[in-house]
């Protein structure tokens, strides 16, 4: 099983930037997590962070037939790319996550254009979220192929 | 480590209603799933499920001192239920889930009064929510003893 | 052929209160009424009321399978609650009554969470909105059976 | 009593167009089976279909007098004619029916104009919303003659 | 100076419907006082009335090139007609007037989609209205052709 | 018959500001024709303009009692102010003029708060809007004291 | 002089929840000091709450009769139960009272549909909120008296 | 093939009203340019104005069956007619034309109720508009056929 | 302990407009009422009225020293002041005052600028109001010094 | 007469994804489809496709001077990106064309940034809606250069 | 070059009040910074401050041909006053400055009137924003000039 | 002290585009404009230009650390992009500059997503409206040293 984890825009900063609602864990802390937790599972795991849309969008076609699944924390795109959106939804089966806790920040941040065609989502948990989104991700693929 | 997990209003029915939203899976065997879940990470799980969303708050005010968190789907209260969030608001720290992707849903379904004062939020993963949420909150309370 | 009928907070005080926009029929004499009409088409009908959401919500799910249909004025929860439409859309065929011309009154009456999952709406004739809704709901069933 | 039952836009494709939503029934067959039960009730039908705004206000308006109540289904007028809702508003009793169950459909089906100057609403029966409608119109206007 | 004088839906009815609103004098005695009013001022006055959306824009557009000036009460199509609104600006010019407050009275009366493409408006005085419009049209075409 | 003429904030600018959408009259010039068609109709005008919103609202206190009805431009104010509406409310009979369509404006100026308080409203004619709204006002009271 | 002193969700755990925002006065320490304050004024008072919207609004209809006045604090319901408020308005004269201020809160709290029924509302004054409303209960009554 | 043209309030203006915003095309002529493009496309055209909604669905409604497909400019009935949507819907396939871009017009002309229910829309090219729309819908025809 | 009482625009009429909303109780009398009910607390009141926004808010800038609290009925201004609001969040401790219940009025009384800046409010009990709005300041000044 | 085309976010999987909504046409088979009908008008072609809006704008951009009129489907950027329109705004003349009907799919759809700053829209014919757009431009060119 | 320096409600405060939002500079320092700044550039500075809007109106107003430019913060009436946007509006150019960053406060301070009507707009750098609005207005006067 | 200049879609066709509403000056004329007041100033100026999205996120970014300040022109992406304020917040202090006036444009322009994370913004004086936001940068960054 391979899949594909995408970092939004400025993820490329988490660990040393507003730490209070981040925390304090680097992306490549995270991606070794993940790739340590995919390894577990026998899912091989490959990680993608850019600020840009567009590359994003890249990221998610070139996943179609290479990958079986798509781990997305598309940061601030998650509420204003339809792009994105459309991507995703003729793109392998993927899963969104996002490390705060959106519904408890500004009014702007409380919908996803993502969500709905996602398989499912995971909020608040910090570093967690994408663990958690990982392990939803890998079972639901189990699942699809029972 | 102590563990509520409650279930709102039409979630008993699971298994045998809509099964084509929510899958064949009854309550009872979403809540052993629980304990087996719970049992391997040391911890206690109890579960309740109530149509009221009386009896809901009553049960979240219980919890205060008597367990460590609250796992909950509040089914349709969550869109609807201030006193709930509430009670949630000054009780054990709690972790939503939903079994259905409510993002892909009818737009009065977009919107959790809950999410704000939970921990975190799992969406969309079927009786796998409950699993992912579970192992949040698990690793959450476990994170905050530290 | 096996009819509940339910009524929704405050329809206990029929006849008693409001009576400009109500009407002087109790809500016993509304049952009577139902009885004897359901009676003539050969239906046992069954009458309950409560003012508590979740108790409206136990006796939907309670009727599914031991009843055919449903007639329903839930009063203030219609405007309310989500949860007892996601009852409702589970249980048996059910039909939406109104004493009063709910587009006639607040802007907050005007719409109904339930109506979607009914068969049928009646609002405005009084007590005869149970009785036409009655009629309805048998026909309604009378044609699936054939 | 004399009552006059209008029909709105497109109502005369009845029975051939959208049968999945709108039955099989025509609307001269609606027409006879009003015109049955009518005369059942001592009460004497007259039909009129327009696809005209305009005919169905002068409809209404030369109703005034010559009829003792009136059963309208304005279909898509009931969303957009204030004009007719005045007209209704000076005319005789009127009751307002639908075949579907406009609650269910599009957004800008759910709120009519009408209905907050009718005497009583049914909606989503099919043609028996319009047996319905005649019934309740006929018990309202015997009604109020006591 | 030739002008047209139009009456919309339902004040066909005038003096006799809603009289505590729009008060007892009859279409026709407005149509008197207009004619009295305009041939004082020498001005030679036309009246039309119709229940028809369609009927009243062809009696604008007929206008064009036949009268200098359009007095309009559109009743209940001035706050739905887009369609007479076209007609209106490409029209002689045109007063707009109500005979009730219409400020006072439902929300969706407040918003007329001609007063934009009209000379002027005037509200709420009843026949009054009618008699102030037609003076406030006279001046205006008055002073345009100076 | 005593009147008094209310101008709002900037009016005092008339015929010198914005002559393209308000004219060249000058309101002393508004002011005297206001007094000569008054005084053609036996009626005592006095004349008052303040760019406070106190000072009108004391003024139309200060009326009551004294004046038999008001004519006021409330400019801007009309838009804003609901003590100004207060005012109005319990003064003498008000009728509101505005010189320009304010309906063919900014979205903002399409509300004015005092409209649904007035006896009636007359817009867009220029100064003579003024005109026409103080004969509307001397009719309506002389068919008051009918 | 018979009142009802009526507590809704959350309040049984008043003065050792959110003591920042509700202070640390317990829910027995109010009901002490209104039972105090009653006496004083003549008056006797019965305290009641529950979690449960369905047993308020039996509360509230069990006080129909029995006592001359309720004073509610209906918590979170105040915003979203339109069944309470539908009790209440053919119930005793009713005073509702908040003890944080609402209006300085989340947006969702600052429209209570019970406002509208009651006699008067008192909100942010912490326990003394009771208190005055108490005292603005009893003048209401007496003065209904005389 | 036969296709109807359906041209809706106003448009009999064409060519003498607006010409900076229509352009100098009488309507006359843009029949005969749509009657000569359908005879080189081997599609018999047939015309029709009105500035009556119901004539409009009228016409709809008797294409059926008798014409193979509708091109229509409703003008500004395609803002409010949701009756003229259901004849439509209801009607042979239709291709939606406008001869100005509504979308740089006023809000109010941003919206048509009939896209949704036609093929497809072109808007903006004058009378081009007419032409490639019915180049548009022969096409589709003839793919349909294949 | 010195308290300033502040009336807003349209309440020196009190007592002699709209009685039926407003009661029969002069201002005078009012203030005589708080100035014997504060002198009985040991609390110097007084008082001030005025129709103008500006000098409302003069009012409250010049109480900072001089008045240990303020008591205000800001009248219409409540609605529409951000002013007035900016001036009492600086200013001494204040309570805001309504005679009637705003909440049961037309919506645009439902919210006030200023309660989010006020200790507390009371509304809809009539002079009683500011009576009670009276108590609650003083005993939140006194619980303040404590 | 030189054409730029360009194709926006997801339009390079053109006819192997969501083919029952976009067709099996390929992007190049699109592209060899315009440059063939360019060829025959005697416009050369030239064609672009990009995932990011930036590239876009640049594309749009580089078009001054080079190109005499731009096709464009923007896709998902439609409906979000200012930036794009401002430069659209400011390029050579462009056609805006949508393959799917974009306004019977989601609401976040029915609204294009770009149609008020093109000379026209074409939407819902497939890869048609390509062809009629670009037989749009090619005239409104000729016309303009008449 | 004379220009008018206008300060709004509540400004005659500044530096001590919320010193935390609007630092510690009193007005007095500001004005004597402004009219240094202006006097380096060869300007003649003249301030001025009033809680009162019709105050501010009036001074607008009077800089009409005696001042050759505004710079204005009018503080809370930025967001509420139509009229003193009016006034601007045919006033000498006006350059509108905040001391706090209102974009980053509540939703009711996002939005000024006054700000279309104006030169341009200098926001959030406290006592600065004058100086650099000063600056902004001088150069704009100076080039006109050109 | 290192300033970095950011300039975002479109801005680089400044001086030839739409010279009525941005002005002649090229934006290399503005770049040279700022390299001189800030070398005036002791602040050493670099200035970038990008059509992406992404490329401005990746600026921002790539600033901290490397530079004191950022004065930035997002144009479009002001109203649209929160992953560029997302950016902004965890970098170095930074003003918001435009051009025109934003808020005398379309309603669309009338928010930016950067302001709010600003110091402070400078909108509509042209070229001088990035030399007013430079020197209001230096001066806010001046300020936070001492």
């Amino acid at each position: 099983m391979k899949l594909l984890v995408i970092h939004g825009p400025n993820l490329n900063l988490l660990g040393n930037r507003q730490t209070d609602v981040y925390g304090t864990t680097s992306l490549a802390e995270v991606d070794a997590l993940l790739r340590a937790a995919g390894s577990a599972a026998g899912a091989d795991i490959e990680c993608y962070q850019s600020n840009h849309e567009g590359a994003l969008i890249d990221a998610v076609q070139a996943a179609r037939g290479r990958f079986d699944g798509i781990l997305i924390n598309a940061g601030a795109y998650s509420h204003t790319s339809i792009a994105l959106r459309d991507a995703i939804a003729v793109g392998p089966p993927t899963v969104e996550v996002h490390l705060s806790n959106i519904h408890a920040r500004e009014q702007f941040r409380h919908h996803s254009y993502l969500s709905a065609v996602c398989v499912g989502v995971v909020v608040g948990f910090g570093p967690e979220s994408y663990r958690l989104g990982l392990e939803g991700l890998i079972r639901h693929l189990s699942a699809e192929r029972d």
